[in-house]
């Protein structure tokens, strides 16, 4: 296995992973690349690229065992053991992404729910309480976390991100919107609305200029 | 300007335009993409390929002038103007979104909620009347919305979109955990945390793997 995979073929296996779920329950055993391509809308060539970087998956003209490219993914993803999580920030959006219905079916378990609001600390969401985020640090020592959910403001994100590593956390999916320092051995991902509708309004744009001058 | 920009690199220029509007508040007016890159934890060379897409920004040893590489990205990102956004789905993780406070500062301006629930049409959500779903198709011909919010549950999403688009809108942001098929010429953005997740794991897992190899 080649050492460097670079990050945006990455990002693409876990979709990858969720359609050849979906087709498996379908019931289909064998899908071509052509097949995938058109279920996931890229090009066969992209994903005869991208699945060469884990090995030899199909055969030439046979395309590829769904069940095996399940089974590899799974292995190559992580998802084939479960993973701690803890979520901190309980207001609105926390609520909402620890309800999240897709985490437990996937691997992901949440094991505590921390905010430092006195009213929301003791009180039961999703059948646990949540607890004090200044009891967190020690919490971890014994729940042996991997991964924490981030939904605080902006300002409180980069003390709870340090809380997080210092206590062993290795993978943070920050949904405050402001950049955050992590040390190198530790994974982050942002989700900030703002930038993804961001990237959308260069296509708009652009749409908008070509429709302008073609009315001259 | 080259016609085909890789998706990649569109999706890093809204974070290069919160990190240069960061430096330009802090009262700085020239940047070397080294310091850049620092701010942005990618190299110096990753920036100066990005930018080269977009035309010359900056002279050689001399760096980039922060207020004309804001003004180009602004431009470049379409954020010289106001965008109209309607967000359908106002259970928990709607309002969150709907409340994000980043919206307006960015230019895009929330015009109108909605919702299939008759305990939640009508009432009150930040100073805004939520409105029947079902009058969502009509409403759009007046309100010229381009960009659709969509944090309905999963079975709804599919429905939803097609009266998005239908109605004018060009630019989705997918809150459901499900694929969703558009025509070619709208844009659409999944933000799924499983799938965040996973692609972290993957890291997490080769981490734990040559960890128990060096152990033997």
């Amino acid at each position: 296995m080649p050492l460097e995979i670079p990050e945006v073929v990455i990002d693409r296996l876990p979709v990858y992973f969720r359609t050849l779920t979906r087709i498996a329950d379908e019931g289909r055993t064998v899908i071509s690349s052509q097949e995938l391509g058109e279920e996931l809308d890229v090009t066969p060539a992209q994903i005869r690229k991208d699945l060469s970087y884990f090995g030899r998956f199909g055969k030439q003209g046979r395309g590829y065992s769904v069940q095996r490219l399940l089974g590899e993914l799974k292995d190559i993803l992580g998802l084939d053991r479960r993973w701690r999580v803890v979520v901190v920030g309980i207001g609105r959006l926390g609520r909402a992404v620890a309800s999240y219905p897709g985490f437990e079916g996937q691997g992901f378990d949440i094991v505590a729910r921390y905010d430092a609001n006195p009213e929301v600390i003791g009180t039961n969401v999703d059948g646990d309480l949540v607890r004090d985020v200044a009891t967190l640090e020690s919490d971890l020592r014994e729940n042996h976390a991997e991964i924490g959910i981030v939904t605080v403001t902006a300002s409180q994100a980069q003390d709870v991100v340090n809380v997080l590593t210092r206590g062993g956390v290795r993978a943070i999916l920050n949904y405050t919107p402001t950049g955050i320092q992590v040390p190198p051995t530790v994974e982050i991902k942002h989700i900030n609305p703002v930038l993804f509708l961001q990237s959308m309004t260069y296509h708009l744009k652009r749409r908008i200029d070509e429709r302008d001058a073609l009315r001259g």
